[in-house]
């Protein structure tokens, strides 16, 4: 390589130390090379090591190490942004084995809180789809996905019960940049607990999310509502970064 | 200032950019300041710069900017620290009321669970709190804090009814610096429904956290169950950065 720009080198040494960390060869408690045996180790400046170090920190990964070396705090997992979206590939990373049953895809007018959260007009039409999902053959979530139609029509070609949806917009050349979650509990109604086979009422984690494009345009918006004993969420956070993981008053009406 | 570190000086810059976002100067989709503005606007030199940046990015706060501008992604309010640990802290920057009912407040041996959580042995003394609390007066949250006893005895010391015990903690010096959660929805028993005022196995938000010294020792388990009509979390992500929140597969036993 003749030229390597700082943004890389940095993505570089971040990379290096998230793998370090998540494959145990750094363990929580250790201390973490210093700055300057990693500018020696990637023939770096010092720019890029801090900014690494920095990336790392806001991920929760590492102490501040003021003054002092930065120390691995836990190596809770992070999570890629494939796993975010894609239910069939954060199976995949946890060694199980996604199914899906689906019940229907549909094209239809979007009702008005499916509209706002596409930011399209009301009754304009959107590609929806209910599938069951399977965890090693178990339902363990109930997953309804909505596209405006524009991004929905590969979605209308394509055979739900094959797998990814999530791979196959991609394959598509879809442009999924960004995404927001928001999490909470509701209780199982009555199509959701036949399907998951729970009693009404049974309480479920639910994770709706909002998917777009590198411009800002929303492309996706979902509810998936898992059983709780399949799935739960965890973060690690620093006294020195500010969460990204926002606790949020609700202000609803009692249900 | 005659002397600033590069270190203080990405968070400065990186402070900046987050209240900036904060407070609306910077809306969603607008450009961030280039490079070089921001440079000159700070008398620094590019590292800083870019390790802020670079910080914020990790937030899901702004966009990856290759070759472009970094655009504001959205202002998810990130949270602080103090927010994450402290209801009452959290309640105050929501413009709520925190209220508490303490239920008991005892010194009794670690059951098995609560010691490994805790990292101490099995029946060594614990102090453990158990209050409701309020938002602008409303039953919202059963509250189950626990911890080793070198920590609790300053608990023991405080009335439980008269505020933050986090805040308390903090004056009596007791580090704190780092927390874990691991979020996931239960259904609420005899005791919790009767305190919130709902039905027993209506769904609750559960919060499970640990707190950690600088130094990595375990100094609070705790278990806060939310109605899920009073909080949610939200969260950013973008495709360049991973996720600090994971979700993760339970493996649990049915309930």
């Amino acid at each position: 390589m003749t030229k390597t720009h700082s943004r890389q080198q940095h993505e570089v040494v971040a990379h290096y130390l998230r793998s370090s960390i998540r494959d145990g060869s750094f363990q929580p408690g250790d201390e973490l090379p210093s700055e300057a045996e990693l500018t020696r180790k990637f023939s770096s400046s010092r720019g890029p090591v801090r900014q690494a170090m920095s990336t790392l920190r806001a991920e929760g990964l590492i102490s501040s190490g003021r003054g002092r070396r930065s120390v691995v705090l836990d190596n809770v997992p992070t999570q890629s942004f494939d796993d975010i979206i894609s239910f069939s590939q954060w199976c995949h990373n946890a060694d199980i084995v996604p199914g899906q049953r689906t019940q229907w895809v549909a094209r239809q007018p979007a009702e008005k809180s499916l509209a706002a959260s596409l930011e399209i007009p009301d009754g304009a039409p959107v590609v929806s789809i209910f599938r069951l999902r399977l965890m090693d053959d178990v339902p363990s979530m109930v997953e309804r996905l909505n596209y405006p139609l524009e991004v929905g029509r590969h979605v209308l070609a394509f055979d739900p019960d094959s797998g990814s949806i999530y791979q196959e917009l991609l394959d598509r050349g879809v442009d999924i940049s960004r995404a927001s979650r928001t999490i909470d509990a509701v209780a199982a109604e009555e199509e959701d607990a036949a399907l998951l086979e729970v009693a009404v009422g049974t309480p479920l984690l639910r994770v709706r999310r909002r998917a777009f494009t590198s411009s800002g345009e929303p492309i996706e918006s979902s509810d998936d509502r898992y059983l709780p004993w399949k799935a739960s969420f965890t973060t690690n956070s620093t006294r020195d970064t500010p969460s990204s993981l926002s606790m949020i008053s609700s202000g609803w009406p009692l249900p």
